[in-house]
């Protein structure tokens, strides 16, 4: 299996099945921008403002993957998922904002942009309308296609590049342990429900769907980022 | 098929499943008192008045349907039932009790009993925490089970029985219809996430579940009828 | 009382607390384009068979108020509002599509627009984070603004317009009845969650954010409509 | 402010409006036998692995208070909370069971009672049906219920009690921190939502009632405990 299938071949097909929208995610412009440094720096700030949003709002996805856990198992992770997202990882970006002189109260000011609103909130009614794989498969593409691209960038990136420390919050250990726990419970969760050959099972369509559709709103949410470096 | 498979294998291998508690349910000591005759008055209004606030939150819990359709056949039946229940049924039940001399009032005061309340909110989080088909499989014991115990007491029950009216809602062709209605949506939700061998799907087993504790859900509010003719 | 303030003090103050985007919504070059009958047909139809699928999301959320409905009058109201949208006002679009040469398969087959997924699910999500009020004041622009652009289309539209049958349903009498209750609906829920002072409510700011958030994404709607016409 | 306040008015006041209610529950037989060491052991056991269920239960109760969160602070503390229940104090629960010779199995292989189930599913839907100031009044009797009856056993029960690590989790620091992080909770987000005079808000009566009801289902858990006694 390969490093960024993630200890998941269920997610290794969903990726597959969505090449070209998955190829489009990972090395859009924006991402290239980021690995050879000519991202315009207001790009960047605008798309790290907005991503403080889309956190809130994600993390309130993980905990509707709580409040729908149906195994221990399923609970303990979207648990420490949550904590870890909100604990953690915003106060990080509170940080790095206030680093680049965007105080905590701007980032509370910023008006949700709509490619913003329409990813998080299409997570969350994946998962109102169906039950935990439904809403995991939807989760999935931000999660694992962060430690995807970390992982390359790590490797790719020029070198003095402003963007290293992005580059290695994803590329970093606990960012990959996060992403193997997750390809983990990708795998439980689908054996759980759809049995040992999942690809059969009269869900796979939905849940490919689903991961497809999220991963053309991560496109967007880079293309939002790039407008405003405009 | 048995006329009350209600068109739907599915629901005649739930309820075999669910045997001794199916059994509980349709053949209770309420049950039976409805049949002969028997029941103090006072525990039939006790049901009624508690069935009132019941049909509330069951209507909420179709409106939940709605809400979780995933395909047009699933969207259409579930609003039909919804207003079914909240634009047809509820008046006759108004209308019911006001002939047993309680008001309108009276029914809006009525404190809910612990085992009304359990049973919706049961059903309600089955939907949830899973998906369309966990709800539906809560929403059954109740919509079908009423429809079975219909049929059986008009072809049994005593002549002159007081109950006659609440018999011919249940055996009715209005009734039985839905409950057909009802059959075939199982059936189509089962076959679009489960596929043809829904037995053998993972899923299988908490589907029984949800179907099995609702069942002890109804054995629980005829009792809590039946202490109210005390 | 303004005809157009459809029974609802509540809502003529959401309306003009939203002005700048109520104009951009309910006076957009589309609505502009049905009122002169210089819309391209193709426009037209692109939003046509997206608005198809906006029903099926947008009666979905129509389920949530039946779920969320803590009142009779809630849930009367919902309930009758989810079976005209599910059961009367789908199958008409079907059929319009159906005299527009669109087949019911190829309404089936036809891929969300991201201007069209963000709306309902922002709808759904505002009624799954807040309560009964949040959900209503999401709903809202999209119902009454469609009541408001019919009533004026029908005063001001050149003759012999091909959209003459879209005016008319909207400036009909059946929906503009649908409007008066609705507005009825946003007094009675207001005063049963606000009391009779809704505007010194500490809520009042977030419904007003509902209501305007909305409305924009009904500008982003008609801004899909028209580029389909290209 | 009294000690047991938890650093809330607003929890004073709903607890005063269920005074007797609240009385049963924290006067409750059970709290009675586990201060003056009376308590069958067999029924603290059968109340031990039916508060494991209840805790994966409530655990998502908290997924859902992140899911409603509306501000930051909402966010913060419902995340760590779920975190705290779900990866602190079940693991605790499980080691408990232990050296009581119940195997993590037997725990998973419980069936959940009527009593037990009633409970986390009212307030799942208390907050489904609300806001999350409903949900929290629904979590509220739990959460700072338990505070309150540890801290007055620790001052009152037994010398050598058997149920001295059960007092002490709950009058330790630990727990009594979160009480007074819930306690700020219920204050800010009522603040948020009510403004300053929440008992004239037309929600109150609603607020009190879910807050109600959770206390009355805790005095059923309980009774559920001692009947697991006999």
């Amino acid at each position: 299996m390969n490093l960024t299938d993630f200890s998941s071949p269920v997610f290794a097909q969903w990726r597959e099945n969505a090449t070209s929208d998955w190829s489009a995610y990972t090395h859009h412009a924006f991402v290239r921008g980021l690995a050879d440094d000519s991202l315009p720096q207001k790009a960047f700030l605008h798309y790290l403002v907005q991503d403080y949003i889309f956190l809130f709002h994600f993390s309130r996805a993980w905990g509707m993957a709580v409040l729908k856990a149906e195994s221990h198992e399923e609970l303990e992770l979207a648990s420490a998922t949550v904590n870890a997202l909100v604990n953690h990882e915003m106060p990080l970006h509170v940080e790095i904002c206030a680093q680049a002189g965007i105080s905590r109260q701007a980032l509370l000011d910023t008006e949700e942009e709509p490619e913003n609103l329409s990813y998080t909130r299409y997570v969350i009614d994946a998962g109102l309308s169906g039950d935990f794989l439904d809403l995991l498969a939807a989760l999935t593409p931000c999660v694992l296609g962060y430690g995807e691209i970390g992982t390359r960038l790590a490797a790719v990136a020029t070198k003095n590049n402003r963007y290293q420390p992005w580059i290695d919050t994803y590329a970093g250990k606990d960012y990959q342990d996060t992403c193997h726990a997750v390809g983990r419970l990708i795998e439980s969760s689908t054996r759980a429900r759809l049995g040992s050959s999942p690809q059969a099972s009269a869900r796979w369509k939905t849940l490919n769907r689903h991961f497809r559709v999220a991963t053309r709103l991560e496109v967007g949410f880079w293309s939002m980022g790039m407008r405003g470096g405009n």
